[in-house]
C-alpha cells in the first residue's frame, strides 16, 4: 500500500511542527511558503520544500498538489490567503483537507467552504496547559467524554512506598489505575501487591470529578 | 484550602485560551496584556484585565504581581518583552512561572533566567495533529514514556458487532483494551463478551508498534 | 406592502453609488463603513450611516443587521473583511446578500459560502466601455443571450432625411428596429413612413452580427 | 479598413476588463502599467503589454503612443498620474482619449484637460446594480431617456402558461413587449399566441411607471 | 479705492514669503494650509490664517474663497492638490490665480485649467544664482530682452577715485551708466565727472556682451 | 584664462536650475546627488554628474572636488546633510561655497561653519511674486537700496501713442525713464519726443514711492 | 557663592547619566527633552523636566535657558537637532556648552559652531573597556600623558603575603606603588614593609610599558 | 605565550572603539555585524570582519567563535538580539563574555545567562562627564572606594610659582600630591621645593571631601 502524501501550506511554528513529526513517522512532506527564508530551513528537514504563493491556482497546478492525499493549511495570520489556499485546494480535488483557524470566524468560513477539520492550535494547547496548571501532578490527559478522562498523574514523594492495595483508589474514590509508568518498565493492569516509588506515574481512568478528588487526596 | 490565583502576562489566543479555561476550572485569573483591543475582549470573562507594559517593574509591583501563585508568560511574538516580563517575576517572588517560547532558542533563555516550564504551543500541537493525521482512528493519545502510549481509537464501521474475544489484541498484537468509551457510557476493563458497535471508542495502551499494528490491522 | 430595507456595508465609490440610487428610488439604507471621514460624507443622503466594524458579529446584532431584506457587501480590497462580513450576514439571517468581488478567486469563496450574487463592478464596466469604444455610434446595449443584442445606436449625420423604408434593416442586416428615441418622443414600433432626423436614437434588436453589419453601414 | 488601435494604461481591474473585452472584439491593443506583476499578467491577452512610467513623455514617445486611435486611461487612484497621462496623450495627439475618475472634482480636470469622454466605473455600475436590487426580475435595462426603458425582465413562475393575449401589458400598463428570450431561440415581435415558460425572458419598452407597475403586477 | 485682498494656499517657504511680504506691502491676506504647524506660524503674520483642506469645495466656499481677488496656490509637492485646488478657484470665480509648479509637465496642467500665472521658484531661482555665480560683482540684474540687459554692479577696489570719463564705457564697450547707487545717497544719470568710491554700485544697460566685457575689464 | 570650475550638490529643482544655467554660459560643471534618478536626468546636461553620498568624505575626495572653484550645495530638505557637506567642502579648501537654507536657523548654522553666501530660493522668490502680484504692470525690478528701485513696467494701452513730453514722469512723480524697451529695439535715455505704443516696456528709476505713484496714475 | 545651574537637552541614557550624578553631587538640573515618557522617568530624579523642541528658539527663550551656567546637548542620534540646538544655546549666551558628538564629522562641526568640549561617549567608553579586557588585573587608570599612566591593579592571588620588599617594583620595573587599598583602609605611600593581601588594589605609576611588564610579571 | 583573540558582536561606536583599541594594543579581533555598511567600514582595521546574524548559531560555529578567549557583545539597542547571541556565546564554550547593556532590566538578564561583566557605556561616561562639569580643573579620576579618589587636576593660573611646600596641601586638606605632570617630563613622589607652573598637571589622592576642598581652595 503506497503510504500517504502531504502537503503543508505555511511552515512557521505550528506548520513545521507538523512536518517535522510526519517526517519522523516516515510520510513524504511537501512544504509551501511564501518567504524564502522558512523554506531554507525546512528544505533539509522535508521530502521538499519550494517557495511559491499558494493562492495563485497556476502555481499550485504546477507543484501538482492535486496529486496529494491531504493537504494542511498551517498559513498563520493572513487569514486571506488562508481562505483563498483552502478553496484552490479543494477545488484542485485535493480529498482531506485539515485547516488552521486564528479565530472563530475564520473557522466558521473554513467549515463552510468544505474544510475536513479545523485546528486552533494557540487555543487548544491553552486549554491543555491550563488543566496542568490547576493540577501540578498531572502530566497529561485524554478527555473520554465530557464525564470521563484518563489522566497521567505523577507520584508525589508522601506516596513512596504504598502499596495500591492500600491506596485502593477504587473503594474511595471511584476511579481506577490502568497502569503503573516505572523508570524500569510499564505495567499494565497492576495488582494490588504493586508497590509505588519516587518517579513513578500513575495512568487513571474515572470521571473528572473521581481524578479530581484523587489527585487532591494523595498531594496532601 | 485558599485555591490557587493566576496572572497571565499575554492576551492573545494561547493566553486567553488558559485564562478561559482556568475560569471554567473556578479559579481567579488577573490578565494583563499591552493591548487594549485585546483586554476588552477579555475583561468579561476574567476575573481581571488590565492594559499594562509588564516589562515596567513598577506597574507589576503596583497590580500586586508578587501575591499570585503562579504567572503564565504568554506574550506572542516580543520575545524581548517575554525574557523581559519573565525575569521581573521571577525577582518579584512569584513561586510558579510557566512561559511560552517561539523557539528552542528562546527556551533556552527562559530556562537559564528560572522559569519553572516552558511551552512551545504550536510546535507542540503540530506534533499532535501529525499522530492524528497518519491515523485518521486516531482520536487522542498520551505519550506514556518514549515506547508506550495510550490511544484513543475509534472503531471503524468494520468491526461493529465483533466482541473482544473476536478481535482480541492482547494475543494478536500485544497491546491491552484498557476501556471502551460507549455513546451510551463507559466500560472500564472491559470483558472478552464485550461487543463492538459504531460509534465506540476504543482506549488501547501498548507500545507504539504494537498499536500501531492494532490500527493499520483494524482499518483494512 | 412594506418596502425593502437596505444595508450596505462598504461607502466606497460603488456603495456609496448604490446608497445614493435606492434612496433615489425611495428606499431606506443603512450604510457602514470603518472609515469615519466615507461615513460622514454619506450621512446626509442615507437613510443612516455609521462608522462600525462589520467583522464583528455583536456590531453587526446590535445595529439589527438581521431585520434587513437585503445586504450588499461593498467592501473595497479587504477580500478577509468582505468574506467575514458575508458569512456574517447569512448566519445573521439576512435573505439576501450581495457582494462585490475583486477577482475570480474572492468570487468563488463568496457563493461557496452562500452569497445570492456576485458583483464585479470595475471588470463589468470595462467590457461595457470597450463595446462602446468600438462602436462610437453605439450608446448603450443590452446583451440578451450570447447571440442576441438590443442596441442603442445614435443616428449619424447622412442618414438625416432617410425613411425606414429606404434603410430597410430588416431586409438588408436582418436586425429589426424596435423604437426611435427622437428628441421630441419615443416611436415604439416604428412603421416604413418614419424618417430619420439628427439626434435621432435607433433602438436595434437582432444577432450580434447583423447588428454590427448594420452599424458599420451606416457609419460608412 | 484599418481597425482602430488601443492603448490602455493602467492595467487593473477596468483597465484589463477593457483590455480582455477589445482582443475578444478583435482589435489591438497595448497595455501599459507601471507594475510589473499586472503588466505580466496581461502580457498573454493582450497584443503587447509594458511596464512603463505614463508619466514620462520620453517613454510615451519611444512608445509610439502618438499613433493609437484611442487612449484609455484606467489608471486607479493616482489622480496625478492620471491627470499627467492624460495631457501628455492629448499633447502627442491621440485622437480620442478615455479616462476613469475616482471622484467628480478628478473628472472636473480631466474634462477641462480635453478628454472626450469620463468614466466613473464604480457609481455607474453601483447605479445598475440598485436598479437590479430593488427589481428581483430586472435583469438589466438601456435607459433611452429619462422617461422611456427598454427592461429586460426574468418571467415568474406564476406566469408559466400564459398567453401574451392574456397578459396583455400594453393595454393594461401601456408598455410593449419587444421580444420573449426563450431557452430554445428569441421571438422578436411576438403575437398573442405566443406562450410563457419558465426561463424565457421578456424585453419591454415603456415609461418607467409603466414597466414599474407592469413588474409589480407580474410578480405578485 | 478698496485694495485687492490675496488668498494664499500652502503656506510652506514660498507661500509664507509672498504672504509675509504683501502684509509688508500693506495688503490682507487669508492663508489656508492643511498642515496645523503651519498655519499656526504663520497666524500673527497674516491678516488671517486658517487649518483647511483646500481641495473641498464646501470648505472653500464656507470660506468666502470667491470674494477674493487673487489667489495664490503655493502647495508644495502634492501636485494633485494643486490642481484640484485650482480648479476649484477659478470655477469659484476668483478672478486671478498664480501658481506653483514643480515642473514642466505640472506647468502644462495649470495652463490648461486656466491658471493666469505659473510660477517656477526653485528653477528662476537658481537660474538667478547662476548669474551671480559666473560673475561675482553682479548683485542683481533685469533681463529687459534676450539680447539688453540692465545690471547692477559692485564698484572693485581698483576703480576707487577713477571718473565715469576715465572709465567711459560707453565708448569703451558701448553700455550705458544708468546710476551709481552710493552709500551716501543713489545719483541717477551721472556725468562724466562723478567719481567711483568703495561700495559704490553701478547700475548699468546694455547688450549681455557688452556688459560681461565690461565687468571682465573692471575686475582684471 | 581658465573658466571656474562648478560642482553642484544636490540636483533638485534649485540645484539642477543653476547647473543648466551655467551650462548655458559656457561653464564646466559637476553634479553630484545620491539619487539615482536625479543625476540620470542631468547626466545629459552637465559636464559630468555623478551619484554619491556627499557626507563622505572620502568620497569628496575621489571626486577630486578640492580642485573646484565654487561649491554649490543645494541640498532640499535634509538640514544635516547640508551641514555636513558644507564643511567638508570648507575643510577640503573650495576657494567659494553657496548654500541654500531652509530656514533662518539653518542659514546660521551655515554662516557660522563658512559658507560664503547662504540663499533662501523660495522665500526670496516669495518677496519677488508679491511685488509682481500687487503691481500687475510691473514685470522685473531691481532693489537698488532700501528706498531706491529700477523698476521694468508694461505700457497700459492707455498711453499708447503718448510721448514722454506728455508722459513727463520727472516733473510729475520725480522719477526718471532710463530706457524704453520696444519690440523692435531697445531706446536708452529716450528723449521727450519717443512715443509709446502697445507692448512697449518703460525701465523706470525712482524712490519706492515716486514709482508706485507713477505705476497708479498710468494705469488708472 | 551661587551653585552653578545646568540644563541638559536629551534625557537618554548619556544624558540621564549626567543629570542624576549632578543631582548626587548636589546642583540644580532642568531636564528638556522632546519625548514625553523619557521626561516621565526623569521628572522625579532632576529638579525640573520639561517636554520641549529644543530647536525652537522661543521654547528655550520661555524656559529661561539663557540664566544657565552650562548646557549639555546629549541628543542622540538626530545630529540636525543636536547642531540646531548649540547653535540657540549659544546665541543665547549659555557660557559652556558641551555636546555629544556621534562621529567625527558631527563633532567638527560642534566645534566649528563653537562648542566648548565635544564629549564621545561610546567611542571613549568602549577605549577603556578595550584596557581592561586585555590586563584582566586592570581595574581603572587615568593616562597621565601619551607615555605615564596611573593604573589601579587588582592584587592576584599569588602575590598574597608579599611584602613590598620583596615586589620592589621600582627596581625591577621601574614603576612606583603610590597607594594600597586594602578592604580595611587605603594605605598611602605605602613602606617596604606592607605586605599584600587577597583583595588588595594596588595604585601604581609609571609608563605605560613598566606598567604592562609589571603586571604581566605579577599575574605569571 | 599565545595573545588572546577578541570577538566583537556590534560593530557600532561602542563596538568599533573596542576594536579599534584592541588593534592598536597589538590583539586580534574578529568582527560580526548584521549590517554590511558597518562591516565594510571597520574590516580595514579589524582583523577580520563578516556580516553575520549572530543569533543563528549555525553561523556562529562556521566561524569558529567557540575558539576566541574573550566574547564582547556590543549591540545597541535590539535588546532580544543581545540576549540570544549572549547565550549562544555562553553555550559555545566563550571563557570569557563582556555584554553592552541598555537598562538595569537588560543588565539583570544579562548577568543571570551568565555574563562575565556588564558595562553601561552612555550611563558610566554620562557619570565621568558630571564630575567633570562641576570641577572644571578636573581632567579624570579613579574612584578608588566610596571615600577614596585619584584626581588628575589642572592648575590654575594663580598657583604659578607657588611651591609645593606653600600650598601644603596635606597639612591643609589631608589629601597627597602623588605626581606632578609637567610638559617637560612628570615628578613622581614631589618634593617641598618643586614648583608650579602653567600648564602643570597635580595628581592628588585622598577622601572626596579633602580633594573638594583642595579644589575650591586653589580656584578662588
Amino acid at each position: 500500500m503506497r503510504k500517504n502524501q502531504f502537503v503543508i501550506i505555511g511552515l512557521g511554528r505550528f506548520g513545521s511542527g507538523i512536518g517535522s513529526e510526519l517526517i519522523e513517522l516516515g510520510y513524504e512532506v511537501l512544504g509551501i511558503d511564501k518567504d524564502e527564508e522558512m523554506v531554507d530551513e525546512m528544505s533539509s528537514v522535508l521530502t521538499h520544500a519550494v517557495v511559491a504563493d499558494s493562492t495563485d491556482e497556476d502555481v499550485l497546478r504546477s507543484l501538482g498538489v492535486r496529486n496529494f492525499d491531504c493537504g494542511v493549511i498551517a498559513i498563520g495570520d493572513d487569514i486571506q490567503a488562508s481562505i483563498l489556499t483552502t478553496i484552490l485546494l479543494k477545488d484542485l480535488g485535493v480529498k482531506k483537507v485539515v485547516a488552521k483557524a486564528v479565530g472563530e470566524l475564520h473557522g466558521r468560513v473554513l467549515e463552510k467552504i468544505g474544510v475536513d477539520r479545523v485546528v486552533y492550535p494557540e487555543r487548544d494547547m491553552g486549554i491543555r496547559v491550563a488543566h496542568q496548571l490547576v493540577s501540578p501532578n498531572l502530566l497529561d490527559y485524554i478527555e473520554l467524554s465530557k464525564d470521563y478522562t484518563i489522566a497521567e498523574l505523577a507520584v508525589p514523594k508522601c506516596l513512596c512506598g504504598v502499596s495500591l492495595h492500600e491506596l485502593n483508589p477504587r473503594a474511595k474514590f471511584g476511579c481506577s489505575i490502568v497502569a503503573i509508568n516505572k523508570p524500569e518498565g510499564i505495567i499494565i493492569a497492576p495488582t494490588a501487591e504493586d508497590v509505588l516509588a519516587e518517579k513513578d506515574v500513575l495512568v487513571v481512568i474515572g470521571t473528572n470529578e473521581q481524578i479530581e478528588d484523587f489527585e487532591e487526596a494523595i498531594v496532601r
